[in-house]
């Protein structure tokens, strides 16, 4: 089952259906897939003997599936083929400070995607899986290290989930106060988060010689979502997705 | 039920003790306490009809509980209360660059915390809660805003999860590569990752005269993780936790 309609978004279902704010709801794929690109980090949410657990962890989309991996050994890895899981993406983006204590709020977006869970279980498809998620984070990388070799490969699992039941929620735009709360001498506005790239430290062993590469540079400096929503629009007018 | 033994550190369960690389758990309350105290964001997991959800929202801690709040009418409100939980708190603190596929990992900052939530009933209380939660994140500021009211109050729903059964997970330290990968001639090492507030971005209907506030300066152009431990650090001198 399908639940892209005209290919252009994702038919809210019981579970992402939202109920408070609703315009606050993006069904669109370009919307849902910006807020993934941009990210690195998800929070996997599974059930194991009826409570909940939640694991942040890497991940990375292709097309409408994204992935994730982990040791073969986790309990996060073990618990979720077959399984249903939550799996959720946010961006903190600043504070809300407003005129009364209730409409102080966050601005963020985020993703949560709902479904079933299955794990990659041919070894080529998990090799072709392992460098994807290098070229995604790094352009190029994968020619100058050692790729994974069979055992690694097997002591690693990586996890796929279809993106069929997914809502994206922003909150922009600053503040909204209470007409009558303008009129207070209070300060109110927004205080802009960004998280960005620092100064690459080099590993101590370092070889002489070695420059950096152009898939570091590309960070320094930089805002990380920026960068690693780049990176997906390159990697995606490369392949199909 | 408390599992702090000798008020330092925190008894690992079924549930927190780590099962891969366990050097990396961290069961003692200062560790715990500073990323709980460094971060504002956390990724609620919960159970409804057997299925994850994984809701992220604002917390703040008092002593050995987190607090976090939400509309009485969104679902994750109404599914916490009295329910097995988990809350996970994560900081990305960078990107690790190996010589091999295998070995490329992140810098992280975590904590997972169980246990049955609780919604806080009475009105007194929320009305505390309320005003604690404003000044974690911008010291001194409820003496300028309006106060929550009754109403306000009472469309808010408060949820409380003592810090029992809990552990820490750090990642830092950089490359691990395998002895003979040492000698490929690639770039290895860290992209740091900071998330840093901005500018401020005033209200287009801020009152003429109105200054910037100490507590909104304090976050500009520095690291929101630093500002928020050291709000947290003078709060709990100032009160009893």
């Amino acid at each position: 089952m399908n639940s892209i309609d005209n290919g252009q978004s994702y038919r809210p279902s019981a579970r992402t259906r939202v109920r408070r704010v609703p315009q606050r709801a993006r069904y669109d794929r370009a919307a849902v897939h910006a807020i993934l690109d941009a990210s690195l980090l998800c929070h996997v949410g599974y059930v194991v003997n009826g409570q909940p657990f939640v694991t942040p962890t890497a991940f990375w989309r292709e097309g409408d599936t994204v992935f994730w991996h982990g040791s073969a050994a986790s309990r996060m890895i073990e618990s979720v083929d077959g399984a249903e899981v939550c799996v959720t993406v946010s961006h903190l983006d600043g504070l809300v400070l407003a005129r009364s204590a209730f409409h102080h709020s966050v601005e963020y977006r985020s993703v949560m995607m709902f479904g079933r869970a299955r794990v990659v279980a041919d070894l080529a498809e998990k090799r072709r899986a392992a460098a994807a998620f290098i070229d995604r984070l790094y352009p190029g990388r994968n020619a100058g290290i050692r790729a994974a070799s069979d055992n690694e490969l097997k002591a690693t699992t990586f996890v796929a989930l279809d993106i069929n039941e997914v809502v994206a929620k922003v909150r922009a735009g600053g503040v909204k106060d209470d007409l009558p709360d303008y009129f207070l001498p209070a300060w109110a506005g927004v205080i802009p988060f960004t998280t960005v790239a620092g100064a690459p430290i080099p590993d101590g062993c370092l070889r002489p010689q070695i420059q950096l590469p152009e898939h570091v540079g590309d960070y320094v400096g930089q805002r990380v979502d920026a960068v690693l929503l780049d990176n997906a629009v390159h990697l995606h007018e490369r392949g199909s997705s």
